[in-house]
């Protein structure tokens, strides 16, 4: 009905088919930003019609209200129905793509190891739901911290469900990187090739240049060593600290434009390097079995692949991988009650 | 040097020009989401370069600074530079559109004569800024309230760029009615056309749903009357109070997707009806000569066309449109020492 008035109008063509898209921590600011770049066909294309399942906690639902109501006053085509829940049977139901933005944020004087548990249990609970509901091509995306940890507990309960199916954010660390090399070279990061983030989501990861091209020649040509080591790599570890400082609120925009971009490339396709923590076989560069670990990938058809063969022996980026995998590794061993 | 990097590299062709965006009330809300929609590309299209030019307030640099810093960290091939300022003639050096999203807000115990004044300096700031610094072709669109009144007062003094370059923003209106429309006839947005807006972005603007067919079919056989008159009219009318009592926080997003949709279809052109608050000429529909105010309009070629030939005749139609004239005309009264 939708396709056959809309050509008469002369309106374009929608889709016939819909797809669904979860979004957990939907009252937040990421989600925010990040729920209304989806509905307007910024993730999916400007012809396929979307159904936003959107959850947040029970005392957050007023406030979800509040957001579903801008997403009905955007007047978006493509959004063909809003559904906000505090049910995560709801939230999931033959979810084709999940946005797991929604996390415990660490509170003062909160030790480390609780914050993994408690973090934990909430992915569990999605893990669980997903198994429960989810497509079973359902793409996932761990955008809440310590995000690499939650999405391993995920996908762990969410067993029926490919585990190459689940992924966590390192993308915004990604593109800080070519911001940050962009601005340094005077350059436009469409210029800049073959970045990586490699490891965890947190202030250890390691922004690699090693094999960045800028404009056509080696990145270590034009950027010197002291610059590399003390201004770029720093301030990407440290940038959502750095922007909280002058904002006097977290990143929330970038954070949410990373997840999607993470998410349209893995479905679209993309033959640039793009970083995505990912489930490691144990059997690439090292890196233990069963982490969700971020490496450089290129994506087709819906699937990820490591990029594999590239040089990682310098004493330099041996030391830079074991501190982000040992840091990864304990955050396995807080949670490893979790994982039986 | 990027086009020729960009198409070895195969990567999208960028335009050799680029297109200068002023944004004020840049550390805002609304701007927070504008901004990195159309960063994005999302306004002027994926080839189209783009310098953004942010203004905001000498006490708002740092969290301006802060914006700056997740737009660069967005990776956006389309953004070329990001300047972020309190000066003037920085902001609207060369522009060719501006969102004036910067304005100031009612506080508590304020007169409404108090507001449309402090509003009214601000809007001749910048008006003479725009009239000293901005291409002779610049488009732009008033958000900030009271945004007729501040877009009078703003075109009056860029005395030497055409008037019909200047708006008010009542698209998010429009949006919120194609939106209620929508939910109550269980339809797409894009099955419902000729729907308008008239007169003031306040309280007393008149939504109508006259000429507006639904999947084909005239709107008042679907709707009835009693639905229109005390439902659909005060909810659009009241809407952002609403969502301020939801999300205790106002409509920010989809008020900058509506600036956004407003500004897009202005370049575009757009066959379906928009709403636009515009210049007066004192010969359509008997509304005075100089108000801006919101009429149903088409686009082509970078203008905006009034629909004419319309029926307002209806004693319905006839006082709403009164009642919100009537008010354009004492904000109009208001500022008139201003408008010398």
């Amino acid at each position: 009905m939708i396709n056959k008035i809309a050509s008469k109008l002369g309106a374009k063509t929608l889709s016939s088919d819909v797809k669904n898209v979860t979004v957990t921590g939907g009252a937040g600011q990421i989600a925010y930003s990040l729920l209304l770049r989806i509905a307007s066909g910024a993730f999916l294309g400007p012809d396929q019609r979307i159904r936003l399942q959107i959850l947040d906690l029970p005392f957050m639902q007023d406030n979800l209200k509040g957001v579903q109501m801008e997403l009905h006053d955007c007047g978006f085509p493509t959004l063909d129905e809003v559904v906000v829940t505090d049910d995560y049977s709801t939230a999931f139901k033959d979810t084709d793509y999940c946005f797991l933005v929604g996390s415990k944020p660490r509170g003062p004087g909160m030790e480390r190891g609780d914050l993994l548990k408690d973090n934990g249990k909430i992915f569990i609970g999605v893990g669980q739901a997903m198994n429960d509901n989810a497509s079973r091509d359902c793409k996932t995306i761990v955008v809440g911290n310590p995000a690499n940890t939650n999405a391993l507990i995920c996908s762990h309960y969410a067993k029926d469900i490919n585990k190459k199916n689940f992924s966590a954010m390192t993308r915004l660390d990604h593109n800080r990187a070519l911001g940050q090399l962009a601005l340094k070279a005077k350059c436009n990061v469409s210029e800049i090739t073959n970045v990586a983030i490699w490891g965890n989501h947190s202030p250890t990861m390691f922004p690699d240049i090693t094999n960045t091209t800028i404009q056509g020649h080696i990145a270590r040509d034009i950027v010197d060593n002291e610059w590399e080591t003390n201004h770029f790599i720093p301030t990407v570890q440290k940038r959502g600290a750095a922007i909280i400082e002058a904002r006097k609120l977290s990143s929330a925009a970038s954070a949410g434009s990373a997840a999607l971009d993470h998410m349209k490339d893995w479905v679209d396709g993309s033959n640039q390097w793009v970083s995505m923590a990912v489930n490691s076989d144990g059997n690439t560069y090292g890196v233990p079995e069963g982490l969700m670990f971020s490496f450089p990938c290129t994506t087709k058809d819906g699937e990820w692949t490591i990029v594999e063969g590239l040089d990682i022996s310098s004493e330099f980026s041996q030391k830079k991988i074991k501190t982000t995998t040992d840091e990864l590794l304990s955050e396995r061993q807080f949670v490893e009650d979790l994982l039986k």
